[in-house]
């Protein structure tokens, strides 16, 4: 029996980015927060402490800087496959890259000014094999609420359930969610992105959901019929709860009125919604 | 000597209320956070376990949800004065009551269907003492940007100085802002609210900036000389640093358009701006 | 009418200052945040945009490190009165400092190897004006728990009060102490923290609690007795409620085994105790 | 081309469960977080929102409390293990089910008193498919760090690099380590905990680094030479980097003394080190 390495990754995390483009006096703000993480041939650094091989993370962190500069940034999934197959393509040890991105929202409020939004954190996940890329584009913490039109019931009773059903229940989440595309290409991804997260909300407003469950599938259907280049959307959805207050004590009713909104714990739903015939994807995901 | 009790108060806190208006099917939704404090003939129960004068934190809980059922929610600041005023005028033993509601912002997306936004959080902290009431409205965590028009140059250079004046940098903050009226009485405390608010964030916008203390004044002042019901504006604006990254190195300029967003360490700039004939309100805010 | 400045102050928060003393090869490790904050002839500034006056934040966080090297750091009290002395004596325009410290635990693991603990960050708060100095010190975010010994009954009843009175129940809480004392001065500060610490431990520990009231008063006044240098306590004492969970529905007792642990809301209790004769120090606290 | 589901799950998160064992006045708490998923025939709830075969979360919420009033909480991966098998074993649509356990460490202060320490939390991670079970232990948030016997060198140097080498730097960490038992069975759960919890620090505290890479494998190696029941160990470490500042301006030098903690980026080296003829397991980790 020996003692072996296994799968291992390094990069540098969280490269906070700011990019003002300020070719107008009318200034584009982006907001990044970029994750850099390569795999390859580092066992000597593993085994012996060897760092031949090592590209430094602090070198990572400057090539997100330095190619913001040179390449600018535009489309997130678009920087990420730059920064991917760089480092790939350049370093003889690197085999695979991973680049994760957050993009966060500014709300113009003038020539120069802007405003953080709420509304949910735009993300791309990209990876780089040197022969094929894989482009996952997302959103998460986007928090939706439907104060009617949701019900939870005719569900199993076993010796532990105190729960009764329920025909009218706030429906709350903070969506996370991810769309793999087709192929590393798109004619515009900024609008790509936008329509999908407008599927996502549009199907959490218009379905009538009996389970969270439900609600989940509807919301990645209607991503991947309305995107043709979306093959595979995953999904979670903790379910965030407002508990009906009693208010009978104090000779009230509550007629769906006053709710308590919880903490912990909260339920979590997971799941994946894909066309039948989506080529494997395995590598989008796993790293 | 002796061992005496100073000053002390005891409440619930964080009390989460979501409130459903469903008199008609265009739901109306309040999302609030909650927090009492009381103070008064407190002494037996820190002196000797005799509680005989304590009204529990869970009845004050159960009264917060009893109150938006009974009485509605409405303005936040009518919200307050209605539960401070209540815990004051039913409890023998207390004498001051201090309530501080956190307002979380929703886009309607339908009839009955929500999301939660960004832009700052609304406060109001009000505070009565069984013959006067007190009113401070607020905004918190309200982040905002400009990428030019702020300098800062001419400071004070001491031995450990070792920054170089800048004419261009951007200047970036969360608002946190509270302001004191006049009186605890308002025709619309909503629109009074987003007028304040508005007033804010127009004057970091159009403010050209030579020190962060100076955009505090000059966001200060704007509220007050618009608002003529506010006496007395707080403000607590950290400086979150954007450092220009050095892309010398990599054979690049970097003409204010790659940046390095900071966590730790901040400036902190504080300060209160305020009529000269406001009248004395230390009670509004020290509790 | 006129629009005026009233209290401000300005300085560098969060000072991540990790110092390794290495003059053996028995390393001594101290991890600290400082902030400071700083007050003084700085109408210019705010309102005009001259910052003749304003000695930059990025100063003070190099004055916190070359003090560091220059005087080492050793008690926190000690470096906080360094620093706090020496912005006001070397500044004109500056007439009062304050810098607060946060040191965090870590436990020896070897010559130069060290753990993060938790009980609880000390803390300290200094205070100068040019001609006296205040020293509140402290600790914060010490989690404590008693399974029993604790009643809260008796109480108050109104219309809105359901909790039933209980002679048993968990009494759980996040210790926020900040103690002031009589002088600026100390032979040993760091057993003077951890003999107000064990103090504070101690009584809670071996008070039999009706009210977590009368155990906030217990904590200081056992520190009150046990330290004639300390002349006051401030408290601010979290009720993390740990509530039965009912299992009769499940053909089951409870007799004090199974609580669910809740995070919001919670009930706070805060309360000062001092000494009679205890001298004036608001100063110590407000700024 | 069809729309369908593809892997699912659901749960409920972040159940809190405090246990106070008090069959003689010594009581013995347990501090737990528990989440559940389960997976199995799950297509109706999604598809059509029939939910005939949904154990609501609740109910499993409830189930966590009642098995620890039945058969204690004892060790948690046993308990996880209670819990996992009850699942799938009570629900025929149900086929596999996974449970998250985190142990919040207390130090015993009294018969029936606790204070919460650091030095990490400890995790069990159950994953059970009706046939076989998986059994993955692990620690989380122990921060670690030596001040010196560190250095990084001899590493790639491409056009972004400006990172000069160092042979004496701080190694700081929040160990993150997840270890795969060969079988479900174990003599002493908690034994077993604590020997790999010593074996990881020991490991960290004792290897001579030449890169955090080198001390990953090194810590994954001693656990699995010291213990043979393990078959495979996961570990992602931040790189929480402590630069040297630089007081020359100040006319200081600092020989490896004073530290700038930041907080991002972080480096993240993540890594598998298993035995040669570890049993298949990709179950125990994925679900």
């Amino acid at each position: 029996m020996a003692i072996v390495l296994g799968a291992n990754r390094y990069g540098k995390a969280e490269v906070r980015l700011v990019h003002v483009a300020r070719d107008t006096d009318r200034h584009e703000l982006t907001d990044l927060n970029v994750s850099v993480a390569l795999a390859g041939d580092l066992a000597d650094t593993h085994l012996a402490g060897d760092n031949a091989k090592v590209l430094p993370t602090d070198s990572q962190k400057n090539t997100v800087y330095a190619f913001a500069r040179r390449h600018g940034v535009g489309q997130i999934e678009e920087f990420g496959l730059l920064l991917a197959r760089h480092f790939v393509d350049s370093q003889p040890s690197i085999t695979r890259a991973r680049v994760h991105l957050e993009q966060f929202g500014w709300q113009r409020l003038g020539d120069h000014s802007f405003a953080r939004t709420g509304g949910g954190t735009r993300t791309a996940m990209v990876t780089y094999d040197g022969a094929q890329a894989w482009v996952v584009s997302g959103v998460t913490d986007l928090v939706l609420l439907n104060s009617t039109d949701s019900e939870f019931d005719g569900f199993v009773a076993d010796r532990y359930t105190t729960l009764a059903g329920t025909r009218d229940r706030i429906l709350a989440t903070a969506v996370d969610a991810r769309w793999r595309h087709a192929t590393a290409t798109c004619d515009d991804w900024g609008s790509a992105y936008a329509e999908a997260r407008r599927l996502l909300v549009e199907s959490f407003v218009d379905t009538y959901s009996r389970s969270l469950q439900q609600t989940l599938f509807a919301m990645g259907r209607r991503v991947l019929e309305g995107r043709p280049g979306i093959v595979e959307v995953r999904l979670a959805l903790p379910n965030r709860h407002h508990f009906l207050v009693d208010l009978a004590p104090f000779g009230l009713d509550n007629p769906g009125e006053i709710f308590n909104a919880t903490d912990r714990p909260y339920g979590l739903i997971e799941g994946t919604v894909l066309r039948d015939d989506a080529p494997p994807g395995e590598a989008a995901w796993t790293f």
